[in-house]
Order: C-alpha cells, then sequence, then structure tokens
C-alpha cells in the first residue's frame, strides 16, 4: 500500500482540494512513519536532512553537555561552536562510550546526552539500550545521531531517548529529505521560522516528493536485510584479511551491519583509494563530509590511533544490493593493489 | 544541453568516481544558475528552499533594520522573532514600499533593507532598480525575498542587492530546493554547521536530483513566458471584473505576470474559494503558509484594506501551462458562484 503521488506535488498548505490531497499524503506518511518508530504523529518532523536535524536540536541546548570526539561533523562543530561546556569522553580503540563513562561525567546541570547510535567511520555502535535506560533513569535529554545506524539495523526508541535525527540518504531514500523525532512533550526553538508547517516547529513548504521517498525507503527495511549486510560484512573482513597481511579492523566495539574500517599498514590511504577507485571499487576515508581534507580522519585519530595507521585506513561499505562476487572482486582488487603498493614502498626505502 | 544523473545521485562530497562525477554536475549547476543571474559561482548557495536562504540571511542581522508589515512570514515572524530594531514602512493600497519612504527611513545604524522583489499575495512589484541604486549609493545591504518574483518576471541582480532567496518549486522546479545568493565579500553566520558543503556556508549532503532540476526549471524560463502569463493573467481580469460587478483589484501598483488578488464585495473569501474549488478551480486566500487560519490575510490588513473587503479578496496564480479557456471557464464558473453567493446573501440580509 504505497502513498503516491498522481501528479507532480501540490502545496500541502494550499486549501483547495489539489492541496489538501497532498497534505493528506503528507499526514498519512507521517502516521506510517511515527508508526514504524512506536512514535506519535505529532514526534515526527520532516528536515532537509540529518545535518538540519542535528542543527535544530543542538542549537539550543544551554549548560553542560556530554558527548565523544568522534561525532559526525555536524554535531561535533556544531556543539564545540555553541556556549555549553562540553565534556568530550574518550572512547579508545573500542570506538564508542561506555554507559558506565557517561554515568560518572554526569553533573548537576547536565542538560543532554548527544551521541550517535553508531559511528558514521567505523559502525562501531553504543549500547543504545543501556544508554537510554541510565539516561531515562537520570532524567537526562539522550539526543541520538541516528544517521549511520537507521536502515543499516533495526532501531528501537528506548524511553529514555528524547530525539534523533536521521538522513532518508542513508537507506536508498532520496538526498535532500531527514527525520527529527522530538519526543513530546520536548520543546526545542526553530531553525526555521515562518510558515506554520509541520506543527509549527519547521516552516518552509513540504518537500512532499521527499518525505513520501523517505517513508517509502523506511518500510522496506528488514531484519532480512541487515542479515544480508551483516553477513556480507563478515565475508569481507575474513577475506580481506585472509588475502591481505597486515592488517588492523578499526573499532573493537560491535559494528552496524554494513561498515568496516581497515587500516593496511605501510599503504597510503589516499593512494589505496584512488587506486581502488581506477578499478571500479568505490571506497571511502574519513565522512563523505571531511573527504578531500587532506588531514588524516580526526574520528580515527580521537580513538587513539597514531596517524600513520589513521592515514593507511579505508572504510568499506555495503549495501544490500552488493552480491558475494561483489566482494570476491572488491577483495581480489585490493589484496593485488596493497600488494602492489607495499612492494614500491619497500623497494623506496630500501634504495 | 541537460545536465544528467545517469543513475542515483551520488554524495558530491565522495572521493569516489561516482562522487566525483556528482560533483562535477553539482558545479556545473552551480555554474549555470550564477550565469544565469550573471552572478560569480561562489555567490550562490543551494538550499532546502526561500524560508531556509531567507532564516539564513535574517537571523544574523542586528541594529536597525527596514522592512514593512507585508512580507511573507518567513521574512516577517523572522524578524519580528529577532532582536533587531525593526521600521516597517507602511505601503497603503499601492501596496509596496517607494524609495523615498525607504530613504527617509535610514539612520546611521541601519544594518540591512529587507524587502519581497513581489509580494506573494498582491504581486504588487517594489520598484527593485530604484531601491538597489538608493541601497548601493548608501552603503547598505538590499536582502531580497525573490520568490515571488523570480520566474514570473525576468531578475536583475542590481549591483545593490546584496542578497537574494528563492525557492524552485515557485517555477516548476522540485519542492525542497532553493538558493540563497550572497554577493561576495558579504558574510553571513551558518544556519546548519557540519560538513564543508557549499563552500563550508551550508553543511548537509547536496540534494543534487533537486538542484539539477532547479537549474534545469531556470533555464526554461524566458521573457516569452512572462509575456504569456501576463496576457492570460490582463485576460483574467478583464474578463472578471466585465462579467463581475462590484469587485476590486488589490494593489494599485505594477504587479508580476501571474498574480491577481481581487475583492469580491460582499462575498465571503473561504465560502467562495471552497465553491470554486468544488467546481474544479484552485485558487488560494492569504499566502499558501498561512491557509487554514481563519484571520483575513495579515498582508491586505497592513495595507489598510478593511477587514471586510480583506475577507472578500481570493488570489489567483497563473502558470504558462494555463490557456485562454481555462480562463473563460474559471471566469464563468466564478462569476455563477459570486452571483449565487450574492443572492443568498442578499435574501438573509432582507428577510
Amino acid at each position: 500500500m504505497h502513498l503516491e503521488l498522481s501528479g507532480p506535488p501540490a502545496n500541502p498548505s494550499s486549501a483547495h482540494s489539489f492541496g489538501q490531497r497532498a497534505k493528506g499524503l503528507l499526514s498519512k506518511a507521517r502516521s506510517r512513519t511515527a508508526a514504524y518508530f512506536g512514535a506519535k504523529p505529532e514526534e515526527i518532523f520532516f528536515t532537509s536532512g540529518g545535518t538540519e536535524g542535528l542543527n535544530t536540536i543542538l542549537r539550543s541546548l544551554k549548560g553542560h553537555v556530554i558527548t565523544t570526539a568522534i561525532e559526525h561533523s555536524a554535531v561535533h562543530h556544531t556543539l564545540r561552536a555553541s556556549s555549553v561546556e562540553l565534556t568530550e569522553l574518550p572512547v579508545g580503540l573500542w570506538g564508542a562510550p561506555q554507559p558506565a563513562q557517561v554515568e560518572e561525567a554526569i553533573r548537576p546541570d547536565t542538560a543532554a546526552i548527544v551521541l550517535s547510535a553508531a559511528n558514521g567511520e567505523t559502525g562501531v555502535k553504543i549500547d543504545l539500550e543501556a544508554m537510554a535506560a541510565l539516561c531515562h533513569k537520570r532524567g537526562i535529554p539522550l539526543l541520538i545521531d541516528a544517521v549511520a545506524a537507521i536502515g543499516k539495523e533495526p532501531f528501537t526508541l528506548y524511553p529514555g531517548i528524547a530525539s534523533f535525527a536521521l538522513s532518508a540518504h542513508k537507506f536508498h531514500g532520496p538526498k535532500g529529505v531527514g527525520l527529527l523525532y522530538l519526543r513530546a512533550p520536548t520543546s526545542f526553538p526553530s531553525l526555521f521560522t515562518g510558515g506554520a508547517q509541520e506543527m509549527g516547529r519547521r516552516a518552509g513548504t513540504e518537500n512532499l516528493a521527499g518525505i513520501l521517498g523517505l517513508q517509502e525507503a523506511l518500510s522496506l527495511l528488514s531484519p532480512q536485510i541487515t542479515e544480508k549486510m551483516l553477513a556480507l560484512r563478515m565475508y569481507l573482513e575474513q577475506s580481506l584479511t585472509q588475502a591481505i597481511p597486515d592488517t588492523t579492523i578499526n573499532g573493537l566495539g560491535p559494528r552496524i551491519a554494513n561498515t568496516t574500517n581497515i587500516a593496511f599498514h605501510g599503504v597510503d590511504g589516499e593512494t589505496l583509494l584512488m587506486q581502488l577507485d581506477l578499478a571500479g571499487v568505490a571506497v571511502s576515508h574519513g565522512s563523505a563530509c571531511s573527504s578531500g581534507s587532506l588531514e588524516p580522519s580526526r574520528v580515527l585519530i580521537n580513538m587513539g590511533i597514531d596517524r600513520k595507521r589513521a592515514r593507511s585506513s579505508i572504510r568499506f561499505s555495503l549495501s544490500r544490493f552488493n552480491t558475494k562476487s561483489d566482494i570476491d572482486r572488491a577483495v581480489a582488487i585490493t589484496a593485488h593493489i596493497v600488494a602492489q603498493l607495499r612492494a614500491l614502498s619497500n623497494r623506496c626505502h630500501h634504495s
């Protein structure tokens, strides 16, 4: 049962029938999205993406905030530019903070705990259930960057989660649309003021086609998709580490189903990325949002990984549309290129 | 020569070839959009729509700001919620402020002049050339809400214009994408922080499909489209006023090509809108962003129009896809309904 546009999307705020039909579609998309998360429709706000959602919840914070130094730029830079007093918990090689660390860092003036459900670069997850239980018990809002997590694994909206943000394009929905969940009656000032759209909390004509795409992409998710990606990722990791000596998977903690971040010691990640790309294998290092920067990944560095290993690391991301033979091919190509680069590097060092 | 996606849009920030092709498309869209306006590519920032663009430029203002009380909600509410000292110029039945009024209102601490190029409800235009010349001469940034204007008539980026915002869906582009022009080296703080997208000024993965749609829709505009819409609008106004006695066009000033706002005296606009809608004619009263409110239009009230006339007013908006026979049909239906409503109203008053 799809929500379908029968033509170009009308403006859901228009009083005429075209507008009212658009409003009906928007309202159904909101209800279905809410039902998917076990939330109330009035707790779902459609946005232009994860960055907008995160900026909306973070910009109004005051007082003491607990986070880490491995958050995505939309959290890291936004919190650092704000007036809050930040505690950035160390995460170490594990790659995620522990609930006990959060508990110790809580102060009487702690206004919020801001964490990603899964890190976008390493895939390492927090123990969301324990973290949410702790925040619920202590009565402190837990604000979750769920951009890297949702679409990869089922997401449980524990009672301790006050807010989360996602991006539709992270699970094959359209770019330019996202969602901000705000548990009622949590209140945050609007980032956009103007019209009364999104229950007066987010002004601007709704991106109806994008919103319907988000809802549809969400409805296609299933535990089977997670299982498939996880099996592929484990196969990738086993094959790569068997085929290539001297590799380390970055992040010791449990990771989401589709992501692996691997150091190929003695190899320059940038060069490896370019060679892989020429051979048709698309990988990343760091997050896409900070690619192009010549610095090694802030996330890896802030996990305590040395610059050399960080520079030799690349991220493989899988989707449910990948196959075992894609992986066999990627592993063979990677093994070949890594061997070549290492041989070249040894020749240079010995000459 | 179209900019085409050969598949789902990749992330322009990704370092691999898919990302780099996406980056190339984004860069071409930016250059072409800049060229369309006679701007530099680095002055064009893609946004999620007009509201985001306007909030971006308005939220950082400090000091004294000159505007009117007939601006769109995205300007009106945002400025009123800010800490600036506002001078709201009266516009009267003309429907737009005069350059001489602006000149008189300028103070030594005037930080900006914020005006819509055309009012979204009445279509009345400001004298943009004179206004821009004045601001240029006085060295005060002129910030233009161009949402209702662009797509209806050619838009000249006069040297006095420091910034303007538009929405793609106002000229048959997609919803959820817009553009903010900021004349270099004008600087404004980002509304979204995070990744380094949009030259570090607007974080968040780019809505590439939307941006290409915006550019394409812009490239299809022409003076012929304006002429066609203007001829249709004049024909609509002549036909309506000939067929229906006791009507007044709201706004005495020159209006953009596609909009007319008409008071049908003695008729309730809300009832007229609903009856027209049932008969297949889609009209609005007020802006879509404030439809659903039972108050008469703030714009008409702030032009000094009495509540009764404001309540009897509706807005007809035309597009280049309308035809003369659409208008003949709309006029016949409107005349019939207005006559019925007036007869009913007279019967009630005399009984």
